[in-house]
């Protein structure tokens, strides 16, 4: 796999992102899922990897469970904590896109200001990516049990229920995973990554 | 591409270790450089991405310069966000390591504890590379001329001047980067990777 050759010039230059690209056939970028508890953001990211990694693709899912765990283990769920996980996951997600990577981030990320930041770090090859079901709904399917927790008062500052959600007002994409399917949203998702993300053969 | 197929059965689990190993013939982990300012880390970071990237390895490097910008700008020097700073490092490191990436981490990381942190975090997968070139030889190069600033006083807490630096008890290599070449200690460092990551063909 690598030259034996020991007569090579050390470069002190980073591996160029054009050269990843080229090598796998695909940008490297950032898709970040927001929307309310309950509107598929695990459910369709861990879809979306498989799919896309089957495809050839290089994927990686960011949620709470390899970030809170983690990198943000030191952080608890008050307004200025949520914020500075969602700077961390911003920046962890720029350097994944860096190293050529598509990274489907998995976070209510309730704020505007929030997004904006992670959008910031990326620089470019940002997609915000708004999962689009109403709090009924979402609170209706309740997969956790968290809404039910929240209304009886045992979560403090639940998004949608007694917390802000910030919708996002110019997402990259919208899919209304209130009245779509499971396998409708993926397609589209899968679909945009094609057309955004895929380099030309040859 | 990515297939057009839309009865798939969504499923919400991660892409295994396993599936990315065997695609990209190689493991993922994390080779973690510790050594003095002027040892060689960056330099050797650089030389080996490259070359591991020409090999057809996925293999991304962390440094000061893109994580001291980013996820870390909120920190600053002293002992305490000097080992936030690596504690971030080594789960941002896992993290690349659990995408099936190759990751070289170049920082100084001069206490233990911190890079057994970062050996925890890494759950398995981690190498830690010594490069062992005496502070005398550091000092002579100080391609930054960070070493006379750090001896005019201009530099508070520099790593081997005015703050302690804790040698590996049993990294998993050991590079004399004071007595070999640049590309001597590369050589040794691609023999390594190719005997500790990469899979048997076929």
């Amino acid at each position: 796999m690598a030259r034996k050759a020991t007569n090579i010039t050390p470069v002190a230059h980073r591996v160029a992102n054009a050269q990843r690209w080229r090598r796998q056939g695909h940008r490297g970028g950032v898709m970040w899922f927001t929307g309310l508890s309950g509107s598929g953001k695990s459910t369709l990211g861990f879809a979306l990897e498989q799919r896309l990694f089957e495809a050839g693709y290089h994927v990686y899912v960011l949620d709470g469970d390899n970030v809170r765990h983690g990198l943000s283990a030191d952080l608890g769920f008050s307004p200025d904590e949520r914020t500075e996980n969602i700077r961390r996951i911003g920046e962890v997600a720029a350097l994944f896109a860096d190293a050529g990577m598509i990274v489907l981030t998995a976070f209510i990320s309730p704020y505007r200001s929030d997004r904006a930041g992670a959008r910031r770090a990326a620089k470019n090859g940002f997609h915000e990516v708004f999962l689009d079901a109403s709090l009924e709904i979402c609170e209706k399917r309740d997969p956790k049990g968290l809404y039910k927790k929240a209304r009886r008062g045992e979560i403090r500052e639940f998004t949608g229920v007694t917390a802000p959600y910030e919708a996002p007002v110019e997402p990259e994409l919208t899919i209304d995973t209130g009245a779509l399917t499971i396998a409708q949203s993926l397609q589209t998702l899968v679909d945009y990554v094609e057309r955004n993300f895929k380099l030309p053969a040859g």
